[in-house]
């Protein structure tokens, strides 16, 4: 699929970790006003919602709960305040919570010091909040119970036990009013494959109000067969030979352990220093990232607080049943309630430590998320530096600096595909933020089994027989608040600038000369990546 | 020197390797047709040309010596009928030779079958063959005995002791007389640090005839002050204390062994099977690349030839000691010849096997090249592919397959640059060929001590006191011909192009859809990089 890459995505979701009750406070002596809220903070945020609103007499799930981020301003000062002994007290500890309370989303500050609610808003304008798997669980079940959807199915001589359901964000094409709180399910099909998403049933349209619980719309525009599953099960056990020539062991040893340390949400390695914490919306938080400064003997700020803050996955399709597929990968479907537990010596090395994080279910209580984050160092085999210099006799001078990096993972399952989120800290001083998509492609159902038969848009490429791969992109944004030494930072766009040689002076005809300018506004900044050099 | 990147780089040499004269033929029991030189046909190759033009009369000096490439088509049926046994003859076996004689550039083939001459051309046009090590290192110490070159030191203040030298090609600026080969000399100064590219002795110009080893013309424009050597010196024992937190030991280990195969030339990992070569003028040479198809029970075709064919560095300094310098890193030094010796553990990781090669002196005697390529699976810590599978109760699935791929990797040294060079095989089938550019900036001498105080075009960013960053470029061009599945390959080109959606059918304004095109030309194959997506 050459040319469709930008692969394709897809969500859906299922109720992944189990519920904890009671967790003690952790290890931690002292909360940092970054750490994410723990166990008992959630616990004590819902029971302080539920008695403002009583679930008794009122309608309430719980779409979100994070910390408030204390006001920056507040928290850089109490930084500078803080060692060797506090002398102010550490911003308010603050959640922040958005909750459907009779059909209405609110959004509410709870405060854990005072253990009263700040403030309590209705949200009117655009926007829903984050979707709960429980409530699309229960959406995508309905079709089970839905006389036209059986009948569908057997018109297509399909087994009802043998199909999946997912639920799918409507998007939004310009309309002036509001449809209330809507997806769409599709479904399925396993019957000799765990591959679901080779197996799409296409052609029906189910539409499901999340307030009401209910179908509010069917149809069932054509029959298109459904790709057949010999050839797509992708368990390993499951595969039959021939296989190629076996890999012999490989493995990093560290053995004094390794050079990291963790301390609560903060991790510290080689020169630097940062926290590190796990949001449902947004996933990994990455704030206060220092590094140590070995002439001024101390910790210099690089950025305050990076994160991947959305995932755009539009679709390119305007069939009745594709065209409104133009997900939010972490606003709707929550990019950190979505991470998946990481698989030891296969999603990271040997060498790996592993940390857990907790969210809140749709009730508000903690949810565990064991080995969200894995952090190991990465011996790669690649050089940081190196030069020989063969010039001053009598000896070769060969100095070589091995590189090595500290890499802090997550993998985020967002339905049919994988997102790999790295967060890479480098001697050199430098951050990389890689995301690698993995996973199984998004694709559509079709009558056609060859290529040569198509003579019509069919808005992807053939992939198989009945097996399309549906045109999309990943747009990935991130928020970054760099604070290289402090917060008066710039950003200094250069481009390269051609200069052409008019007199005679220079054999030269041309040569190029470094243009800067510094933007003003976030949209000077913008680059368009371009032939220009930049 | 954020907006200067496109680093730098500089040439020079030296005698790298001891010569060695005769070396038996080695382990392998049947040479590849593409097998490079063995010392003993550099040895024979050397006698044939030298029985033709005896030294004794003649001015003789060896430029470059490889292998002649057998013709494609020969080899291609050659190889279809060699397994299991051989039943055409091989192509015929021939050495490649440009030799200087009598000042004139011969263009030989000679045929190691027949130990003869099939062809002896003199190349009466544009263009000159490699330097030698040699040839530079004579024409760079000619200034030691050049009294105004003497004074031009002595002027500065500067001891004759501590001055290192180094040749540099001309370019050329479309002169339609050619000026023989002819060569600038620059140098630098140590006194108190190993690193003598941040120490230029500026606004000298030297220029030797190598054909006469004469300085043809000096000149010495205006004094600028030597940049100082505090601070400029990189050897890691000579550094001092504060040193940031020392790392832990980390290693990777394969108690079984590597999973590949080196057999003479030829080396098989996982799926891959390739041939793999060094050239004095263009490095590492990738030959008949090629994957096991596990279904097929077949060797399947990727590649039939790939190398770095040149290595472009243009600098955008007009100034009269540099306007000239836009070197062929390849063409006039050599990217193979330049092949420094890899420090285990260090350029290479601890899994990795080395590989020696041999290249022709001056004499045409070979020269051992040991540790020039080291081959080692890596095993980075990432991700192949994986899928995590939480909608098919009761069970959640994880699938994930950890990436491992096979490193060959060479470093050259150009003066003040190292050219990191890996070819990279993935067991998804793709090959990765990377150059990484390290080692130390080329910088020009300059007055300035602050950036303030500059009010011309200095062409490059003051780094240090006195020290300007050298605006270039690196331009790497490979030579890749791909046979994927066999010779007819097609270039095709996919572009993304936006269609508006102007009736009222759907809700959506506007998708994209794919429009490929199939390269006629190789000139229809460029790709500028720009917005587009392709």
């Amino acid at each position: 699929m050459a040319h469709s890459l930008k692969i394709f995505c897809c969500f859906f979701f299922f109720f992944l970790f189990s519920t904890l009750s009671i967790i003690p406070l952790s290890h931690q002596l002292e909360q940092h006003p970054l750490d994410s809220l723990t166990p008992n903070e959630f616990i004590r945020v819902q029971a302080i919602v539920n008695q403002s609103h009583p679930s008794t007499i009122n309608d309430i799930t719980f779409q979100y709960i994070g910390l408030n981020e204390p006001d920056k301003q507040a928290l850089i000062s109490w930084l500078q305040n803080h060692r060797p002994t506090p002398i102010t007290a550490p911003p308010p500890r603050q959640a922040f919570v958005i909750a459907r309370i009779n059909h209405q989303t609110h959004e509410l500050v709870v405060d854990l010091s005072y253990d009263n609610i700040v403030s309590d808003h209705i949200h009117h304008g655009f926007g829903y909040p984050l979707f709960t798997f429980q409530e699309q669980n229960r959406a995508s079940q309905l079709v089970f119970n839905h006389a036209p959807f059986l009948a569908a199915l057997n018109k297509r001589g399909l087994k009802v036990e043998e199909v999946i359901c997912e639920t799918f964000a409507l998007g939004w094409f310009g309309e002036t009013k509001q449809n209330g709180r809507v997806v769409k399910v599709m479904c399925y099909y396993l019957d000799g494959t765990v591959n679901l998403y080779m197996r799409p049933i296409e052609a029906i349209t189910v539409t499901v109000d999340l307030e009401a619980m209910k179908i509010t719309h069917f149809r069932d525009r054509l029959v298109v067969p459904v790709p057949k599953a010999a050839g797509t099960d992708y368990i390993e056990s499951e595969q039959k030979a021939p296989f190629g020539p076996e890999l012999k062991g490989i493995t990093v040893v560290q053995p004094d352990g390794p050079s990291f340390i963790i301390d609560g949400s903060r991790v510290r390695w080689a020169n630097w220093d940062f926290h590190l914490t796990l949001d449902a919306r947004v996933g990994p938080i990455v704030s206060l990232a220092s590094i140590y400064d070995t002439e001024k003997q101390e910790f210099r700020r690089v950025m305050y607080r990076g994160f991947v803050s959305e995932l755009f996955v539009p679709y390119m399709d305007l069939t009745e049943e594709w065209y409104y597929r133009t997900f939010f990968d972490a606003g709707e479907y929550g990019y950190g309630l979505c991470a998946v537990p990481l698989e030891p010596l296969r999603d990271c090395p040997a060498n790996a430590v592993y940390m857990g994080a907790f969210v809140a279910a749709q009730n508000g209580m903690p949810i565990e998320m064991p080995n969200v984050f894995c952090i190991f160092e990465r011996n790669a085999g690649d050089v940081m530096w190196r030069h020989t210099e063969t010039m001053i006799p009598p000896d070769l001078i060969t100095e070589v600096r091995p590189d090595m990096s500290l890499v802090v993972r997550m993998v985020s399952t967002v339905g049919n595909y994988d997102y790999i989120n790295d967060w890479e800290f480098k001697q050199i001083g430098s951050i990389k933020v890689t995301v690698g998509l993995t996973g199984l492609l998004e694709v559509r159902g079709s009558k056609y089994t060859h290529k040569d038969q198509i003579d019509e848009e069919v808005y992807g490429t053939l992939l198989a027989e009945n097996t399309l791969g549906a045109y999309h992109d990943h747009f990935i944004s991130y928020h970054l608040d760099l604070d290289v030494d402090g917060e008066s930072n710039s950003f200094v766009k250069s481009k390269l600038e051609t200069v052409k040689v008019t007199d005679q002076t220079s054999p030269r005809k041309s040569y190029w000369k470094v243009v800067s300018e510094t933007a003003k506004t976030e949209s000077d900044a913008k680059i368009k990546l371009g032939p220009d050099s930049a």
